[in-house]
Order: structure tokens, then C-alpha cells, then sequence
């Protein structure tokens, strides 16, 4: 193999695929490594974790065709550590890679190609295909994923839930003690019922560009292909069943006020420094005689703490939330003012924004 | 003790008093807490680790004087998260302080302040006493920590030595590895020997905002005081003898080399990726056949690496460092053009600002 390429589009690859090799700890060497392949006029960089795998294809001056692989992050440091603006020249032979560049130049030791392990494989064909713009895909995925869990033992919660749903494909995710759903395509033509490793979505947020316009998503019955731009990333699904969450959703909340999200979120952050020996148990209450919505951290070891601001309420109200879920809540939505609704201590909140009403994101309660 | 004063000020002043507080691990609860002191016009804020003292005092209208000590973190969080702009009411009562601010309120539990630690105290007249501008002081500090030693077990070497000589104040610092020199002020009237904490002096220099002109040193024989604007910080003296430094600065070097800073620096650290096996060595070599200076990384299970530039050299040499010391004492130096000085491979490199000379920075070679 023997190509000719830029450093500045080479070390913007590598950075990308480099992020994916050895995020597992399996203890595979060659998963270090990224794969070079030489082909036609076409470079393309490739790293795997066996969950996910990234490829980024790039257009190059290819001398000579062939592959080989190098510790991918040895190679990108490298590489990046390079005078802009230069030509790099790289060389498979005898296993190593020889890069030249100007008066730069590395021998890398290299593990061969045929060891790297079997990529996955979609027949693009048969895929339930979507495609969003990319602005669309990043609001949506990181409203979503803040309310999905790290707990490995309920695998489905891990992930993001894609499913249709009367022609519209929505995303979802829970942990159990709060869920979020966003309508995320209308009017679509095939039907999907998959969940997404979050992982393999903030990979995929991480290597989405300002350059890329849309993102293409093609299903099978067990993975995934995220497709933007030169770069494609390809994710196992979570084999698993994701709860029935609709029904969980109120179809309606008994008190019902718009908040300033600039002050609620300060109300809350101020209360949640007074809730950290009671697991972040903030009261939020409605008072229909002065018109105020408060937050209170219950009287503490630290002290206590409360704070109130004007909401137009017509009746009395009190819930108990954990603090650290009301700000995540309030940070997912992009908007100035939000709406907050509850019924009582038992139901689940509903926060949503002022203006986006696809998007519905629901705490439950704490006991009081 | 009854106060009233702006957001601002009083967030500004908590950040950096409470940094302090409870850095050491004493288990003394009281060393979390800031002490409020509230007389005359001024409300004093101080902290203390034991070691070091931050007092911050700021004018503010008091109602009531008196004092109070509260959780210093706890304290500025919230103080921090209020909205700009508003006025603050501070009411220490039956050992608690009630925070006010418009429709935010709180209550912290504190410890009376006759627990609090005594200060250190510095009779101010019959101190040393140094001005520099803040300017100065940053950089000079700044270029000189990054060679004193963390190992607790020579405890003269965790600190800097601040010592006159020939009429001028030099600062030095030195791990046993490695050694820095600046000449600080020049033309000084009084003596001073002292090793001043690198932790006290970072404090310093985290301390220090832009607002300040000049920076106050005050010596006496076992506490520095640096006063600056509204803040003052104490910090103790190392008890224990600096080495006798000046001696290890070689007087002159016989292979010397003008360097541009931006290439000499890609150039390590491009060998210093190669070279972690190596326990981080690079081999400097200078060519007077074809007129370069090269670094290259020792063969390794990873590959290898070399890299030159031009350079106007007479003889050949060799040197072999640790990459790590090469890379901070390049980026120590504000220049864009650097002295490389060396003499074999036995005796110490030393490196200069082509303009800057009076700051020194010595590395000791590493046996090749």
C-alpha cells in the first residue's frame, strides 16, 4: 500500500475513528488498531469496538493498493502533531508503516489486515431507510438520551427506542424513574421497532461535522447504519424489549403553569445544593393566594432553602422531585419558557417546552 | 453581624476564599468553613488550609457587626447561582446565617468563630518587603514552578526559593532533574533566603485577577504575605536549606543553537509519542555535515521516529533527554526563538529565550 494525503483531512479521520478502537476492554490487541485500506482512489480508515465500528472514506492519491493496521491512536497523535498544510506520504511494507512527511518521518509496527476482525454487514437494500437533517438529529438525540440508564442489567433502558407509531417515527427513553419522547419523522412509509445503544448515538453526535446536511439511518433486524457525509457507523441494536411507555404518559395534568426557564433552573440548582444529604429531594409547590410557584430543600444537617418566583396558579400543589432529574429536564429543552404540569404527589410530572409540543418529557414523584 | 452587599462582589470574593478552604485532609470540620467578619465598613472573608490564609476584604454596608463562620463551598455555590445584580442581606443569628435576596432565601448552619484556627500574623514593619508589577509576577512565577519537585520527602525542592544575589531578587526551583532561574527585581536593598510552597504560589496566581497592578511580598522569618487589591494571602516558609544552585548553571556550552520555538516543540513531542516505552528519552542531535538538528525516538515495539530541522551548527553532538522536560521547558518560554546550549552527553542542556536572558532552564541528560 502507498497513498498520498493531505494532513488535514487524514488527522481529521483519524481523530474520528481513533475515538472508536479500544473503547472495549476486551483485551484484543488488533482493536487498538485502526485498518487502512487502499483501494481505487478511496482510503478508507476503519476501528471497531465489536459493538460498533466506524468507517470514514476518503478521496486520495492511492500509488499502491493494499491494507495494513496500526494502534490507531499512536497514529492519530502523530499525525496531528504534523505541520498543517503538508503532503503525508504512507507506506505499508513488512508489516509497518513508514509515514513521511517533509523532514518528519515514523516507522509504525503494524498487525496485518486478514487479523482484523469481520465488520458488520447490512444489505442496504432490504433496510427500513430514513434520512433527517442533521441539525433535526442532534436536538432530538440529545433531548432523548439524558433520561436513558447506565444500569447493564435491564439492557433495553440502556438504549434509545426508535418506533413508529400512526406515521410518525418516534424515539423514547427511560430509566424507570423518568422517561422522555420525542416525535422525531412525520409522515413516514415503513415501520421500525429498534433500540440504540446510546453509546452508539453520542458516537454518532460526536462525529457528526457542521459540513454534513443530513444523516441516513438504515435498520435491519439486528444493527443499525448511521451514514453522513464520508463517515458511516454501524451499531449492533440491544436485543431486548423496551417497556410499553406510551401509557405511562398523562393525557392530561391538573395544574398546569408556564415558568421562566432562566429562573427555574436557578430555583433549582439553588435548592439542590440544600437537597445533597437527602438524595436531591427538592418540594416544588404551587400557592393559589400569593400566586407563586416555589422550591424548597427540606431543612438539613447544611440548612435550608427556599425560593419563589410569580406563576399564574389557581390552586394549591406540592411534589416532591429529585433535583438532579428537574435539571436535566429543564436543560434537554431549548426554548425560554416551559411548561410545567402535576397532579399531586403520586402522578408523574410533565415538563414540555412553551412552543415544541413533540417533545414530552415525564419525572415521577418521589415519595414526600 | 447584620451586612448588606451586591452579588457580584460577594461571589467574586467566596470563589477564591473558598478554594482554600479544606484542601488539606485534617478531618477538622471547621477548616470547610469561611469566616465572615463584619466591622467598621468592611465585611473580611478568610479561609485557611493550616499551611496558607486567604483573607479577601471587601467594603460593604453593615448594619450590625459581628462574625460567623458557614461551609465555605456551600456558601459560594449558592451565593454564585443567585441572579447579577441584586442586593444580598447577611444576618448571622443563633449561630446560623440567613441569606436574602429578593424572593431567594436560605439558611446555613455554621460553627461559632472562636473556633476558628488563629491566623498566621506577620509584624508588617519589621518585614522584607518586595513590590513587583502583577504582570511580572505571573510570568516570572509561572516560567519557574514547572521545575519544583512534588516528592514530599525533600521538602525544599516542593518549593521556590526566592533568594538575593548580587543586588537583585532571583526566584529558582529545581526536582533534582531539572533547574529554572529567573532574576526577579532587580536593584533590591534588603536581603531575603526564603522557600515559599509552589502551592501557595499557585494559589497566588489563581488569585490574582486582572483588575491588580502591582503585588506586595512581605518576609519575615518563618511567613510570606502577598497582598494584592482587597486580597491578602499567607502562606508558611519551607523549613529546610535549598541546594546551593548557582554552581549547577554551566557557565557557557559548547554546541549552541538557535531554535524556532513552534517546530522545536512539534518536534519533541512527535519523538515523545514514540518514546513511552522508553520511560520518555529522545535523542537531540546536532550534524554539521548537512546543517540540522534532529530528535528522534528510541526503536520500540511501537516503531520509530525522527524528525530534523535546519540549524546553524559547526560539530557534531548528541544529547539524550526526557521528552517531558523538553516539552515544559520550550513551553516556559514566551519566545518565538529559543537557545539550545549542550556539551556531550554528560553535562546539562541549558535553554534560554533568544531575547530573555535572564531566565535560565537546566536539564540534566539522561544516560544514552
Amino acid at each position: 500500500m502507498e497513498i498520498e494525503i493531505t494532513q488535514e483531512r487524514l488527522s481529521k479521520a483519524l481523530n474520528i475513528v481513533s475515538r472508536v478502537a479500544a473503547t472495549t476492554k476486551t483485551g484484543l490487541p488488533i482493536l487498538n488498531n485502526v485498518l487502512l485500506r487502499a483501494d481505487g482512489n478511496q482510503l478508507s480508515l476503519t476501528a471497531t469496538n465489536l459493538e460498533l465500528a466506524t468507517v470514514d472514506y476518503l478521496a486520495a492519491k492511492i500509488q499502491k493498493s493494499g491494507t495494513i493496521t496500526v494502534p490507531a491512536k499512536l497514529l492519530a497523535e502523530f499525525i496531528s502533531n504534523l505541520p498543517k498544510n503538508t503532503t503525508i506520504n504512507l507506506l505499508a511494507k513488512d508489516g509497518k508503516l513508514v509515514t513521511t512527511a517533509g523532514k518528519y518521518k515514523s516507522t509504525i509496527n503494524g498487525i496485518a489486515a486478514d487479523d482484523f476482525p469481520e465488520l458488520p454487514r447490512i444489505e442496504e437494500k432490504n433496510a427500513v431507510t430514513f434520512k433527517v437533517e442533521s441539525s433535526s438529529f442532534h436536538s432530538a438525540i440529545t433531548e432523548v438520551i439524558v433520561t436513558s440508564s447506565n444500569d447493564t442489567t435491564r439492557p433495553a433502558l440502556t438504549g434509545v427506542y426508535f418506533n413508529t407509531f400512526e406515521k410518525s417515527l418516534y424515539i423514547a427513553a427511560t430509566d424507570g424513574y423518568r422517561l422522555s419522547e420525542k416525535k422525531f419523522i412525520e409522515d413516514v412509509t415503513s415501520d421500525v421497532f429498534a433500540v440504540v445503544p446510546t453509546s452508539s448515538l453520542q458516537e454518532v453526535l460526536r462525529s457528526v461535522s457542521d459540513d454534513i446536511d443530513d444523516i441516513e439511518m438504515l435498520f435491519d433486524e439486528t444493527q443499525v447504519r448511521f451514514r453522513m457525509g464520508e463517515i458511516e457507523i454501524t451499531s449492533k441494536l440491544i436485543d431486548g424489549s423496551f417497556p410499553d411507555y406510551r401509557q405511562l404518559i398523562p393525557k392530561k395534568t391538573d395544574i398546569n403553569i408556564e415558568l421562566n426557564k432562566a429562573e427555574f433552573t436557578r430555583m433549582t440548582k439553588v435548592a439542590a445544593l440544600f437537597a445533597r444529604e437527602s438524595g436531591g429531594s427538592v418540594i416544588c409547590e404551587t400557592r393559589a393566594d400569593d400566586k407563586t410557584f416555589s422550591i424548597s430543600a427540606v431543612a438539613s444537617e447544611l440548612g435550608e432553602n427556599s425560593s419563589a418566583m410569580e406563576a399564574n396558579v389557581d390552586s394549591d400543589g406540592k411534589v416532591v422531585l429529585n433535583s438532579r432529574f428537574l435539571i436535566d429536564a429543564i436543560g434537554a429543552i431549548d426554548e425560554d419558557k416551559l411548561n410545567f404540569g402535576f397532579s399531586g404527589k403520586l402522578a408523574p410530572v410533565v415538563i414540555r417546552g412553551a412552543k415544541d409540543k413533540d417533545y414530552t418529557h415525564i419525572i415521577m414523584p418521589l415519595k414526600s
